[in-house]
């Protein structure tokens, strides 16, 4: 967990620091940067589903690498879901500015639940893992069923 | 430092596991996860370039959160200029596959810069902080001008 408190303690200070829509040129680049950190904590949380789901063989030390990587970016898009970018992407549903408290529950949820594959990658058991695997991979559903569009 | 040199290690291991290529479901993945690296440490360098420049309050901390992140982004876009990626980006010049060893030496020298940006941030010195975004950037333009098309 020593990657993923300090991430969450920088996010949240990122966030306090000055108006998150001040922290993009323009709306787009606050779209370009979530859908970013979206990609790249996709890449290395499939990287651990593949092992998970058996494909590809288990390191437990490539996971906990792939999990860090997972842990860290987890903080970082909130963000950019800035006001000002309500009508500029496809998928991001309106219930991202209508329903705050709730977006901001999943948000946690998610930064909690690779908090705990990271923690899980550690241990170095395989079964830990793809049980941690799964419950991430849930948390995404979760939030992408009510805050994105398919 | 404590993020920097794990990230590295993490950076290494995940290149030595497997061929890089192998890590990307299909080349525009991969070309999609470099660019999607680059651009969120471009997001989080110029953050700090706008304190840097005087066009933002320095703030120690938000310098370093900013730092930090930077110092980690800089670790993952290498393993992603994988060779079957040589004709898909305009961006990307043929250096890049032709000239290995310099690309890799420019790569090195971005991960040093941005290590001394995030030790520099932590001394809490604006001096420190604005000389070590100077050489960071000029770090970044003399890779960009070696191998990236404007």
């Amino acid at each position: 967990m020593k990657f993923a408190v300090p991430f969450a303690i920088a996010a949240a200070l990122l966030t306090l620091s000055s108006p998150a829509s001040a922290q993009f040129a323009k709306p787009e680049d606050a779209v370009k940067y979530r859908q970013s950190v979206m990609f790249v904590m996709s890449q290395h949380f499939g990287r651990i589903g593949a092992m998970a789901n058996g494909r590809a063989p288990y390191d437990a030390k490539v996971a906990t690498d792939n999990a860090e990587i997972v842990a860290e970016m987890s903080q970082l898009p909130w963000p950019a879901f800035t006001a000002n970018t309500d009508k500029l992407s496809q998928k991001a549903k309106s219930e991202i500015w209508s329903e705050p408290a709730k977006f901001k529950e999943h948000n946690e949820k998610l930064m909690d639940s690779t908090g705990k594959l990271l923690a899980a990658a550690k241990t170095n058991s395989f079964d830990n893992l793809k049980s941690a695997f799964g419950n991430t991979a849930q948390t995404c559903k979760g939030c992408h069923d009510n805050f994105r569009n398919q």
